[in-house]
């Protein structure tokens, strides 16, 4: 699943959006110049809300109040009960910034959701089509220049947008004041209330270290740190789930459950929703005692006030991870002597290396999981052409498909089932008003994944039922290409994703084609979808050996279609002719085959044909079983046709000159003879 | 010429050091540990100068005094007037840094000079043999733990050293105190003065902009500055080079003045030693009055002070580039609201894009640059066989061929001239005392430069006269693929070259080989041979048209090697497919073969043989004709031999497929038929 960028998409979606505007005027859109205003029947009564809220801001004398997408544990997905743009103003869209003053109510969000927007607000509030930062402060700026409080909720911000707008609000006197108790929810009456299940732990048979193994190396690492620091605090969900092999589900998609963890050399503090946790899980996390290896439960909301009296013994000084940690801990520790920080912490760090058990399940998981996928492929080839089947329908087969699987543990993302002019629109995912119905004269594209209790995955494919025109086919090989590239190249350990990243763009750059995302993300066992730090971008970690990541070039074609190759690779040893320590190259465990009709093999090197042909094996040596084992045959009949090898360039190249050097010889050695 | 990095040569040079040390004991090293110490005849006597500067440091209350190797511009080269850790030390290494103490003498520096410190430096001298910032600042924490004052001349510190010293030092209590006298300068009684030549103006035939236009373009850039300042304050050496036209000589190898300017929208102040600009330039440089578009001179020395009575001006803000200003400049300024900072000045970024004019001579430069170059590798063709020659001797022909071409001032730097292992080390170039003979046994590197009236060149050769190793031929061409697909590679414009740079090691890694240095640096008219912020590193700037940088990969075998292919290349619009505005491609404009009998055709794609043809094509079309021009007609045969197109590897394969085919086929048919 493509991550982040979407320049290129997005300006295409502000362009679509407008002319859907212009035709639907009065009806799907608000309008807020007529008197009195027209408001489509999607828009929410924001009024009381709004009183409500300002009402609150008057004893805590701020100017404005400023409301973000985000949650405490700046997850990348957030709750139902972490929506609280959507409560304020009816907008659900998953990015913006919301501002609201005594007398104004402003929302910013970027071009992918203005249609949105204008559909679900109603005239109480402004949009400001942007998303940049400093729009948001020169607006504070041009709308208080006298100076004054400006409010914001500091378990909701980063220590990054805390800096940002803090450097830029502060030359005008405009004071960031933190408000530790949530504006909003301090009126939200029927906000989704934590959900009541229990927690659970992953099965002994899927772990290859114990939380007591995993403490035991984060404070060896902790030794090792120069700064010398006494405690680590985790905030990001990811970090307290891996740390103690647990799982929850407060996030859609994603199996997280709300915690930090405090670790200290001789303590551990899990900061839950202590009803959740169960006596077998107590037991489980030796939970009675309070020794260095007994995790003593506390209350999720105490984590605040517990890490502020941690700080005020002597000597303390605490580890944190500035990319995940949010203000409001963040303040409780900024004396620059208690604190000691890294972009990521050591969880996440060594999370982004799976150790061998964990390459193998995530392995094992992309086998089953290319099954769904190779059952979708080949039932659209014969579903489409009846002429019944649409995005959603086909959304849902896959869905089924992977429900099947064993350990599957639903989606792990909504799936973008997107065909033509769809395809090429940032975050597409179908809904009941945008459903397109697939047909054999448009290109699909495809981008799931599946939550399995041993991995997580997410595959994307591209493929055309009909004709391809010669610009498709020729778009779809250089991002296959790019694909390649990437994924047999060889790089010392150690190399960043970022300064490797336009192997996956060079095919396209040499037609003047290019993709406006990212290239690729980390991803693991069983957390979310996008598994930071490992990736592409330019603040992704070195590449080490047994890092997963997604490579996903693309090409998107405005109004007409959009093309994206997506496969999970995971860095394993190269052996190479001089060297064969310290080099590694990609090994690919997505298994399922290309769109055959859209390959021009002639724009391919031997090397890239190569690669096809000896990835095409990999997937008939864990397919075919796989597929025999599940009774599947004539899915495996169409993985076998659908991975047969390719010609090499060279083999055709030689074979037909060869003809033809025959051809002519035959005749004149027989003239010559005869 | 590589420009930094270097970390598998310095990790050789130690290894070859310390052989040579062990073999030499008691000889060329001095020798501590003895009663009296042993002292080779390379040594300086440093007893009284430390004393004195002991005796200085005592009025100022400072612990410690820090010398760094550095000017006050940050120039990559210094003056010898700016070489005070050599007169400190006796130690005349280009990179090291000197803390002084009551009672202790310690220099830092690289692996690369450990075995000359030890042979010059007296039993005064401590040589620590790690050159990062941190075991200097855990150095000075050891010495001091109760804290105290730390001295520096903030003249010859960079913002960012005293960034990082302060931030470790800080939190020990040490207190690093600006000094602006510099210590050394008032004892060093026999320093280099100023030079006492007059500062010349470039012909305006090689002028594109005068330096009015620039001033007028500058101060456009300021404008759109959304932080609005008032001035601009430059620096670096070369930006007020390119800002006036003018060059001077204080730097060997470099056409530098020393210099500031400070300019304002109502004024331009130079700051300048006054009695280096006759009346001639006096004119050109309006310098009889105070508007806005005549250069005030003012003394080279009044800088500081006259910059502090600028800042208490109301409503000023002062524009700087923090990689190149001096703390004590911006210590001048440090008022946040009196400073607007950018990495690179809009001169530096300016002077990065080549204008047209600019362009046209840089090439002709390279032009009559590889006259010289071809001569050199001409002769050396027959002149090493008879085995007279050495890489003095070949260093000194290449700079006389060169000192003939018109508009000749000079090398651009010493010229690296390495036979055999030499070629290995780190920034070596040739003395008395390592001089090596060149035979046909052994590789040879030649990295050189010109400096000429219209342009800079730097290009590196690496030629074998005998028979070349398997591996020789297999590295050399890889380096050389390296090469070719950088410059053959389109990339949109402002792609960074950071994320492009790996393409010239990629045919390296996937055997297992690398390179310790940085790919390329800028280059331009008349300038440093290392002109930033263009490159290929994490510091440069995006590429866009109008920009020349030199690409040159290498590889280097321990004390067996080193090869190194350096070309300049300029980027230039790339026309494509679906896309002809924004993409951009490099055009070499270094014109010189390289060594066929290192090129294994067999590794080239098809691709890279015809880039590599093209460009043989393009030295035919330029040198051709500027050879018969000088009446070189021998050097033009030699040109032609060694530009005689590669059969492309489809082309000699297809051919020998045919061979094959007709040979088989013949004997089959002509068995049958007879």
């Amino acid at each position: 699943m493509s991550s982040h960028g979407w320049l290129l998409a997005c300006v295409l979606a502000t362009l679509a959006g407008n002319s859907v505007a212009a035709l639907m005027e009065g009806s799907t859109e608000r309008n807020c110049s007529l008197t009195p205003p027209y408001l489509p029947a999607t828009v929410v009564n924001t009024t009381l809300r709004l009183q409500a809220l300002r009402a609150a801001m008057i004893p805590r004398e701020v100017l404005a109040y400023i409301i973000p997408a985000a949650d405490a544990h700046l997850s990348e997905y957030t709750a139902p009960r972490d929506t609280r743009i959507a409560f304020m103003t009816g907008f659900t869209g998953s990015a913006g910034t919301v501002v609201v003053t005594a007398t104004k109510a402003v929302l910013w969000t970027d071009s992918r959701y203005w249609v949105q927007a204008e559909r679900q607000m109603d005239c109480n509030w402004k949009l400001e089509r942007d998303s940049f930062i400093g729009s948001i402060t020169d607006w504070l700026l041009n709308e208080f220049p006298e100076g004054g409080r400006i409010g914001f909720d500091p378990f909701v911000f980063s220590l990054k947008t805390q800096e940002y707008l803090n450097a830029d609000l502060a030359p005008g006197n405009l004071l960031l004041t933190s408000i530790p108790d949530n504006l909003v929810d301090g009126l939200w009456t029927d906000r989704p209330p934590v959900l009541p299940y229990n927690l659970t732990r992953l099965p002994d048979h899927i772990i290859g270290r114990t939380w007591q193994m995993k403490v035991d190396a984060i404070r060896m690492e902790m030794m090792a740190n120069p700064y010398k620091p006494t405690a680590l605090l985790l905030s990001a969900l990811d970090e307290t789930a891996w740390l103690f092999n647990l799982r929850g589900n407060d996030i859609p998609h994603n199996p997280f459950f709300y915690s930090y963890t405090l670790l200290t050399m001789e303590e551990i503090r899990l900061f839950v929703h202590t009803e959740r946790v169960p006596e077998d899980l107590q037991a489980y996390l030796n939970s009675s005692c309070v020794q260095s290896m007994c995790v003593q439960l506390r209350e999720y909301d105490a984590v605040r006030l517990d890490l502020a009296a941690y700080v005020l013994l002597p000597g303390v000084k605490v580890w944190v991870g500035t990319e995940y940690t949010n203000y409001a801990l963040y303040e409780v520790i900024s004396a620059q002597d208690k604190l000691v920080t890294s972009s990521y912490s050591p969880v996440l760090t060594s999370k982004a290396v799976k150790d061998k058990m964990e390459q193998r399940i995530l392995r094992n998981a992309h086998v089953r999981d290319a099954v769904a996928v190779i059952q979708l492929l080949m039932w659209l080839e014969t579903a489409v052409p009846r002429g019944k089947e649409t995005e959603l329908s086909a959304a849902h087969y896959v869905n089924e498909c992977r429900s099947k699987q064993k350990d599957s543990r639903g989606p792990s993302f909504e799936t973008i089932s997107a065909s033509g002019p769809n395809a090429a629109l940032a975050h597409y995912s179908p809904t009941n008003e945008t459903d397109r119905k697939l047909t054999i004269d448009e290109m699909y594209l495809i981008d799931s994944g599946g939550q399995y209790l041993d991995g997580t995955t997410d595959i994307t494919r591209t493929v055309h039922w009909g004709t391809p025109t010669a610009m498709q086919r020729e778009a779809f090989t250089r991002v296959l290409m790019g694909n390649i590239e990437i994924s047999r190249t060889i790089f010392p350990s150690r190399t960043k994703g970022v300064n490797m990243e336009m192997l996956a763009r060079r095919a396209l750059w040499e037609v003047g084609l290019n993709y406006g995302h990212g290239t690729g993300h980390g991803i693991g066992n069983y957390f979310g979808v996008h598994e930071w730090p490992v990736g592409f971008g330019s603040n992704n970690v070195p590449f080490t050996e047994g890092m997963f990541t997604s490579i996903e070039p693309g090409y998107y074609k405005d109004d007409d279609f959009g093309i994206r190759i997506e496969d999970i690779a995971v860095t394993v040893p190269a052996r190479t002719k001089y060297n064969d320590q310290t080099y590694l190259t990609f090994d690919t465990v997505s298994l399922v085959p290309y769109d055959r009709k859209l390959i021009d093999t002639t724009l391919l090197s031997e090397e890239q044909i190569r690669w096809l042909n000896r990835y095409y094996n990999t997937i008939r040596v864990h397919m075919g079983p796989e597929l025999d084992r599940q009774g599947l045959q004539r899915e495996k009949e169409w993985m076998l046709q659908n991975t047969e090898a390719f010609q090499t360039a060279g083999s055709s190249r030689a074979l037909s000159s060869f003809t033809l050097s025959v051809a002519a010889l035959t005749v004149a050695l027989l003239q010559h003879v005869l």
